[in-house]
């Protein structure tokens, strides 16, 4: 099966955004066994759209094209298509409705340029917007319309913004999609996620153990962010998932505790569950991640059942009223040290009467560094019923990346004193 | 000048990275007034490669590809290209001193297959690679190659490594093109940013009063996430600054103060800027945004000069004991109300001695709805020297994008009772 994806948007050719739509529709695709070969960015332009489509047309058995759905004058794609192919646009009456519906139940007002996205190209099966006004859309293009004997073309539509086009991929696109796929070989694939060991160290452990499951067609892929390797396991044919248990086993053997996951889990997900199952209450102490740590333990549903406040004390005068932290211990270390993560973690579970504080505290740069304490040094402290304990790290990044190393290896403190090793 | 993009990368098709080379150049391309035409990604196969440069070559009058030319099994660009164009492949001796130099310097073994970078198509102008082995290239291909009558095309490649690839362009490809382009119409682009606007609603409104600026060339572009909107005002030739500079003044006109940037800046940049400027204190009261808030705050560098703390306050007891919100407003009204939302921000204004206070209260969901206050309901607060207020909004999104635009509206409350709309 040939899928091409088509992206249209003047910011992406001014290089104003990165084009997360390939990523993530490429990803999902891959997921399932099915692989783009072309993804091809143009403008909001008319004369570019068509040419796209119409190169595609043919080649591939599904174009999808993302962007230019919507109600404002460089929403083109809609009105371009129906062009191209000769389908005149139909007023929708369920798609009005929809539309009108979404700006009642937000008590706004409706602008009246909304109403062109209920233009339909006709013929086309619509898949209405949950989270938004533009539907999608699906157009059968018949084989051989733009040059003799080639194959017909499923054309799907899909809203620009990531937020409507990422639950009608899945919840409409995916299913429809996999009912007309040709029946494929059996295929496994098995995601292992660690943290705490770069790519090339996670490779030298696993390469020999698997070797022979390679010769026979284990296909082994990395994928490494700072803080946070994937080993993806994925076999195809008869026996597949057999194998892939087998290579997973193996893998886990390796590399033991390091792996916090099995599948797509984020580490903040395995920690909150694991306090959820156990009943205990967290509390956060945070400075140099600035909310990011208590960020991430709120984006797991859920949370609000162990997570009773997080306290984001930049200020040193804010450690000792918040913390208790001592002034005296504050001028005689200074705020990034050891003494003063261990007073933020115990003062953080003794005051607020939590089961289990984490506190980190840390130079994040550009400004601020010493010849003792380098910028980039971080504290993290743990605060839990064992005792309070405190490791340092030298996590030299810009300011995002260093968050989130450090958020990672804090959370990764408090999973491993949980002992919820997905092994 | 028509500029084409070509990225080879089979990661890139099965979407495990974003495809950062597109944006990177397209946005240096667009700061010298190029806009890239066409972008297309291709897995590393010598087939999508030369089908890909043959369809461009003709089209473009500069062909840019990035990757395929290191040294491993799954570098297929430098040859591909070669044997497309008919160019025999000569080792090129300043290349082979150059990567025998690059391993020497380093103290490292030279892997023999190193030496496949050195060789370069006949005819090709070699781009030494300061920092990797792997050499640019650039070949003008003559025009008619495989269309008769089409025009002669540039043809440059380059290393897929960021690190490389970007000084390459920026020191040897960037003046060579600026040598080679004719003499450039002028181009003028500016980004007013807004939020608090819908993408519909901000086109009806200036939308009119642009319109013979648009019948005159002037481009208009929009670019639309949840909360916020950038409008985009681009024109070319004679006259160009002249236009966008009196399209933005209408534009300003319009809009007022929705408008909070001119150019790239955050909401977070301009408000913590402004406090700044103020030498005023800012501490954050946040409950359903569990820390998002805080951490935007902290990403602008310089923060914590206003910042002085934060409390992610996410159970009650914690509202009571962190904000001194009272049990009874709690008991009476509910977490979730305007009461309480109005204690939050008093309370951790006064108690903590801030400037300004902003709390955020509110139901993210996917449970804790009810028919008074349904799913998405949120209550910002703002305490400052004029007094205590609260807006009531309804947010229904998924969790991350509720964080983003409950965020969105507490950081626009300040910056608006800040008064620094960019007007």
């Amino acid at each position: 099966m040939v899928i091409e994806l088509i992206n249209t948007g003047g910011e992406l050719m001014l290089g104003r955004v990165l084009n997360t739509h390939q990523q993530w529709l490429c990803r999902q695709l891959a997921d399932h066994g099915l692989v783009v070969t072309r993804q091809v960015a143009i403008p909001d332009e008319v004369t570019a759209i068509t040419e796209a489509v119409r190169e595609a047309l043919g080649r591939a058995d599904v174009i999808l094209t993302t962007g230019g759905l919507g109600p404002t004058s460089d929403d083109l794609t809609r009105d371009g298509i129906a062009r191209l192919l000769g389908c005149p646009l139909r007023e929708d009456p369920a798609v009005v409705t929809h539309i009108q519906q979404y700006f009642t139940q937000r008590h706004r007002p409706q602008p009246a340029s909304t109403l062109v996205q209920a233009q339909v190209p006709a013929g086309a099966t619509v898949l209405m917007n949950a989270f938004g006004t533009a539907p999608g859309l699906v157009l059968e293009v018949p084989g051989g319309q733009f040059r003799p004997g080639t194959k017909p073309t499923w054309l799907v539509m899909l809203p620009g913004p990531p937020r409507e086009l990422q639950p009608m991929f899945q919840n409409q696109v995916l299913p429809w999609l996999q009912t007309r796929l040709p029946s494929r070989p059996a295929y496994a694939c098995l995601n292992l996620r660690t943290t705490g060991i770069g790519e090339s160290q996670a490779e030298e452990k696993i390469r020999g153990p698997l070797q022979d499951l390679v010769d026979a067609g284990l296909v082994l892929g990395y994928c490494a962010r700072v803080g946070e390797v994937d080993v993806r396991l994925e076999a195809t044919g008869p026996g597949a998932a057999a194998r892939v248990a087998q290579a997973a086993e193996r893998v886990r053997a390796q590399l033991g505790e390091v792996i916090f996951a099995t599948g797509e889990a984020a580490l903040e997900t395995v920690v909150v569950q694991e306090l959820v199952a156990r009943r205990q209450r967290l509390v956060l102490a945070e400075s140099c991640t600035g909310g990011f740590l208590a960020h991430r333990i709120t984006n797991v549903p859920g949370a609000s059942a162990v997570f009773w406040a997080g306290l984001v004390t930049y200020d040193n005068a804010a450690k000792e009223q918040l913390l208790d932290v001592s002034a005296a211990t504050l001028a005689e270390h200074g705020a990034v040290s050891e003494p003063v993560a261990r007073e933020m973690a115990a003062g953080a579970r003794e005051r607020y009467g939590a089961d289990y504080a984490l506190s980190v505290t840390g130079i994040a740069g550009p400004g601020g560094g010493s010849e003792a304490k380098p910028i980039g040094t971080v504290f993290v402290g743990l605060a839990g019923p064992r005792g309070v304990s405190v490791t340092r790290h030298l996590n030299r990044f810009d300011r995002e990346t260093f968050k989130w190393v450090t958020s990672q290896q804090a959370l990764d403190r408090l999973r491993r004193e949980l002992g919820s090793a997905a092994v």
